[in-house]
C-alpha cells in the first residue's frame, strides 16, 4: 500500500487550501518524513504560474509555508511524543526567489526545524526544480490553544 | 466607464495566478492607484480558506506579494516618467500574520514604497478585513533587463 502523506493520515477531512486533502480546488501538498527533514514533490498546473513557464511566486510561498507547517507539527509532534500532531499555524514566513522556477516538471520541497520550543518551531525549507534552488523560506510555527479557530483544524 | 485597474490597463493578457486579468483560475487582483498609495479589495472564495471561516496564509502572501510588486512597477514607471511599467518580478517577501483573516467579507490590500532605486523598489503593504489589520508584507521587487524570461510579462 501506499504511504499516506502527513496530512492524509493526520488531517483527511482538511480543507486548506495548500495542504487540505479535502480541497478539490487546491494544491495537495503531500509532505513525508525522511528522518530529520520532511520532504514534498509537486506538478504545478498551468493556472499556477506567473507567466509562460514560471511558477508563481505567492504559489511557491504557499507551497513552502504549508510544508513548513507540517514540519513544525510533525516535530513538535514527536517532541511531546503524542500520537497525533498539535494543530499549528503561520505565525511568519519570509521567501527570497533565486531564481525562476521551472513548471515543466515536479517541484520538490525539503525544510527542517532549525529552532523549537515546546509550542512552536522555527523552519527552514528550500524549492528545487530539476535539482537548482529556486527558492527559500524561513517560517515560525506555532501550536494553538483551546479557543484558538485553529485548535480544530485536525 | 469602470476605471480599469493597473493590471487590466498595462497587462490586459497576463495569466499570472495572482493577479493575471487572463488566468480564468486565478485570483485576479486588481491594484489602484490612491494618492502615493496602491490599493485592493478582493473578496475570497471557500476553496481559498486554510480552515472554515479564515483565510489561507499562502493566499494572504499570494495577494501582498503580487498587489506589491503592481505597486514597484507603477511606481517605477512614474520615476522614470514612462508610458508603461517596467517589468518586475518578486526578489524576496517576508509575511506577517498578526490574526486569523475572516473570509465572510471583503479583503483590502494598502501599499506603499518605502525604498527605491532606479531599477527596483521596496514595498511595505497591509491585508486589512474588517478594518483590521491581519497580516503584513515587505518586499523587495525588481525591474529585470531584456533577457530575462519576465522581460515580456506585460
Amino acid at each position: 500500500m501506499a504511504e499516506p502523506s502527513l496530512q492524509e493520515k493526520y488531517a483527511p477531512a482538511n480543507i486548506c487550501f495548500g495542504c487540505g486533502p479535502a480541497n478539490s480546488k487546491g494544491l495537495h501538498i503531500r509532505s513525508f518524513v525522511r528522518g530529520e527533514e520532511v520532504v514534498a514533490q509537486w506538478m504545478p498546473e498551468p493556472h499556477h504560474e506567473a507567466f509562460p513557464g514560471v511558477l508563481n511566486g505567492g504559489i511557491i510561498g504557499t507551497l513552502l509555508d504549508c510544508h513548513s507547517n507540517w514540519t513544525a507539527a510533525w516535530y513538535l509532534m514527536r517532541q511531546a511524543v503524542a500520537e497525533h500532531p498539535p494543530c499549528t499555524v503561520t505565525a511568519d514566513y519570509a521567501i527570497k526567489l533565486l531564481r525562476p522556477t521551472p513548471t515543466d516538471g515536479q517541484i520538490e520541497l525539503v525544510a527542517r526545524v532549525v529552532e523549537a520550543r515546546e509550542n512552536s518551531a522555527t523552519v527552514e525549507a528550500q524549492l528545487l526544480a530539476h535539482g537548482k534552488v529556486c527558492a527559500t523560506c524561513r517560517g515560525t510555527f506555532v501550536a494553538v490553544k483551546p479557543g484558538h479557530p485553529a485548535y480544530h483544524r485536525w
